[in-house]
């Protein structure tokens, strides 16, 4: 029998009573968990939050609640070779895939333990600015963020079980709000095992975490106007939320990350040889293959000058083709299988629906050779010559290590061809060409919520674009969810509530926590 | 025949086909002028919006925006004595209540107009510091926010026709966003005659503002991802909209202000006689029968130490039976009638919903006498004695001249019975006593998007809670809708994309337009 893994609801380590989801190992296919949330007490859960945990956070200072990220963050890196076991046994990551996914979370809360360290004594954020409002300088005007008074609820997707837990973490409990965190059940061993080292450490305000391991129940329907939902996930399922009545009733706060189409873009400037073809091509291989392409912010579409088209395939083919496929307990292995059978079925058929207006450079949809068991799929390299915008590549997503390659001609062209992907999380663009840069950059920007920029002056700095970066947004429009996170402070205003103050100048900045930089009237 | 009023779509005045709405004169029921859209190309103004007017708009910088706003601010200023006179026919406003509305569009848009000649000859908002990100100072991060290539779709109350139209409409073209603006039929010959003044004035690029005289017909259901919608009126009406299948779809960013319990909170301190008493008391009167109560800003909950109940009481009462009920053509009537035949039933049922539990201390549902035509009801003070937080007075909002009077004890429980009207847009608090206000303003803060704070150092400054300011924000969470609109340069985000730059340091400040405090490495 395969471990059960509780629940930490109310307080305590609790399992449900009936149908199990069985967590396997996606390269063996063996069950290595069940777990069951059936006949929990979500609602109950949810006041625990709200009443404990609450407002035992917004006792701590800004600082205080950093220092609890700061323990939180040392539990992930203590337990790092143990996290990594996890990985490899329940999500097929190699060892490289899970120390990303498992240093991303404890790099993200010490990002924010430092920014608590940073705001210091205060329990409130000042927002700009203050603003004089009447005719003397007496009666002013100054914005502010105060925690909201509910509970933050997580549904994270099973791409990243440590780091998508710890980052809507970190921001929401410097934020001051209570946690209930919700990992993909299918990849859940990671996150559970993390939530045990946190629930047990006494690190946290009594309240202020809770962990649930397996479906949310009746979860959702207890949110209301003080509570907020962050969701990472595709974007049927975000529909699906964002439809429930309560929440568009009660205007509940909700954050979706959802699917995206991300591009990278090679520039006409860049030739064989050069930092940036090399950087290029290094990026894509890179999405295309880290955690077997199941990255929200993966590398999806690849354009490059119709001059370069042939060359660029041919390098990445090249690159392709030393990925070594197999069960990541094997160290040799450098791309594990894809997380569950669903996703292998829908990778699959989503290569499938891509190959019919495109041409399979590399890999495809066939099974793996040498692979009897496991969710295994190859690197796979389409073309697609002649793109239009209305093109199925524009709009399905391969969650997997799966991209199309196509050319373009003028740069108006190629922002039609971007846009049409409805709206990502990240574009990169690789060129040195000014005139290109600022017209490519500026005809994609409102399409994404990350923008990187390689080239000759960055060469071995950049950071790969599917690296979620604390101090920079993560979130886009449209297909993507229209969400924001991270950003630094930027990503707390989902867990507060900006007012904007308007009296007595003295009231208000020590409300606001702002030192007057005149002094105030008598 | 009354006029019938056209809209201003694709470039052209036209009208619809059929089944037009009678707008009425509220003091006589007479019609005043009707209004269609049957029939109308609401697909093809939104594209128009899109290729014309977005464009045009990008093409200008801030400060060229700004200049189109000082221009529309003008339009409206010369025509005030008309616009007046609209208020007064077709919207029950005293002239008071008319300048209110014409004065607070003119001053929002001149507001934006000075921002857009403060943010300069940019296209491009810096959003906070850049950030360094790699190892050497080379690699740059830096936040910007860059107009949606979308329209903006705005649907306003039937209040404020000049204010809600021209507030929304100066952000979002500031922002660079084309707007459709759609008033409350009901009201809509103010805006009406507003829109027909900057349409024909040249003022405006091509496609930059269309006007829809009547109902929005399919216009939302071709909203996408870099569409935005704003939305002023009923929670009702906002839920219809938000339950929208493509609107949830695409992520379209829709902001909603909606209905909001108001609450007036005198300090255990205040005494009669006292600054911060009359203040108190003014802006209750005030708040209560300006626009006859019919603002989403208006004093709703009214709560004063249990000592202090019979003294308020008896001085609101004396007060408000000053006023002078009739039709505002009248010079001497300072209140008019509510604006339609439906609103007088809504606010009569509203009254008599609160006062199953509540005493009424004057005015009530009955007609006003001497008042045979017309839709009059008088201004209403309810008195409800141990109040709690689920009575029917912090769930249903009465949009009229009507607030329900409550004594509290400790703050605690104040705080518990406003939180309890579920978010609001703006709360009002009168005390010189700190230690009250710390805790009372620091519990209520989270359920409001503006606070004002009333006190004898501010006496004779203040400015009545409801009257929106363009620098702070308005909006509120839960019942009032979760939106923000306004606040300075905040209101501009729901119009822009923000995106995340990541790249070579020139490049990214030179994007953003920003100027390097440090000189960049070479």
């Amino acid at each position: 029998m395969p471990t059960s893994l509780k629940s930490y609801l109310n307080g305590k380590w609790v399992d449900g009573s009936a149908s199990p989801a069985t967590l396997v190992n996606p390269s063996t296919e063996e069950a290595v968990a069940t777990a069951s949330t059936a006949g929990l007490d979500f609602a109950g859960a949810a006041r625990f939050a709200r009443e404990k945990g609450g407002p035992a956070l917004r006792e701590l200072s800004f600082a205080q609640r950093g220092e609890v990220l700061r323990k939180l963050a040392k539990l992930v890196g203590d337990a790092r070779e143990e996290l990594i076991g996890l990985g490899i046994t329940n999500a097929g990551n190699t060892r490289s895939d899970a120390k990303f996914d498992i240093d991303g979370a404890a790099g993200t809360l010490n990002f924010y333990a430092d920014l608590g360290t940073k705001l210091g004594d205060g329990k409130v954020l000042a927002d700009g600015e203050g603003v004089p409002m009447g005719r003397s300088a007496r009666l002013y005007g100054q914005h502010v963020l105060v925690p909201r008074t509910g509970v933050a609820v997580h549904i994270n997707a099973f791409n990243f079980p440590a780091w998508g837990m710890g980052e809507k973490l970190a921001v929401s409990l410097l934020a001051g709000m209570p946690v209930i965190s919700k990992p993909a059940t299918s990849t859940a061993l990671m996150a559970w095992r993390i939530a045990e080292l946190w629930a047990n450490s006494g690190a946290l305000p009594e309240g202020a975490f809770q962990f649930v391991c397996g479906s949310t129940g009746d979860l959702l329907s207890h949110l209301g106007a003080q509570d907020v939902l962050a969701f990472t996930g595709s974007s049927d399922t975000a529909l699906m939320l964002r439809r429930q009545e309560n929440l568009l009733k009660d205007s509940v706060h909700v954050n979706v990350e959802a699917d995206s189409l991300n591009s990278a873009l090679l520039g006409p400037d860049a030739s064989a040889g050069t930092e940036t073809w090399n950087m290029f091509l290094t990026d894509v291989v890179k999405e295309m293959t880290q955690k077997t392409g199941q990255k929200c912010t993966a590398i999806r579409r690849i354009y490059v000058p119709a001059d370069k088209l042939d060359e660029v395939r041919d390098e990445l083919v090249a690159r392709l083709k030393d990925v070594r496929i197999g069960n990541p307990a094997d160290e040799k292995v450098t791309m594990g299988p894809v997380a569950t059978a669903q996703q292998l079925r829908d990778v699959r058929a989503g290569i499938e629906k891509i190959a019919a207006g495109a041409e399979i450079a590399c890999g495809g949809s066939k099974p793996v050779e040498g692979q009897a068991k496991g969710f295994f799929v190859s690197p796979t390299l389409l073309v697609r010559k002649g793109p239009k915008a209305d093109d199925v590549t524009n709009k399905h997503e391969v969650f997997g290590p799966v991209a199309t390659l196509m050319p373009y001609a003028a740069p108006r062209d190629l922002v039609t061809l971007v846009a049409a992907g409805g709206g990502g999380l990240v574009s990169s663009v690789y060129s040195d060409d000014k005139a290109w840069l600022n017209e490519t950059v500026g005809g994609i920007a409102p399409w994404f919520g990350r923008l990187t920029i390689s080239g000759e002056k960055v060469a071995g700095q950049t950071i790969s674009p599917g690296t979620v970066m604390p101090s920079m947004l993560h979130g886009g429009p449209g297909r993507a969810g229209g969400g924001e996170e991270l950003g630094g402070l930027r990503g707390m205003s989902l867990y507060m509530q900006r007012v904007g103050l308007q009296g007595p100048r003295p009231f208000v900045e020590a409300f606001a926590g702002v030192k007057s930089a005149t002094p105030s009237p008598p």
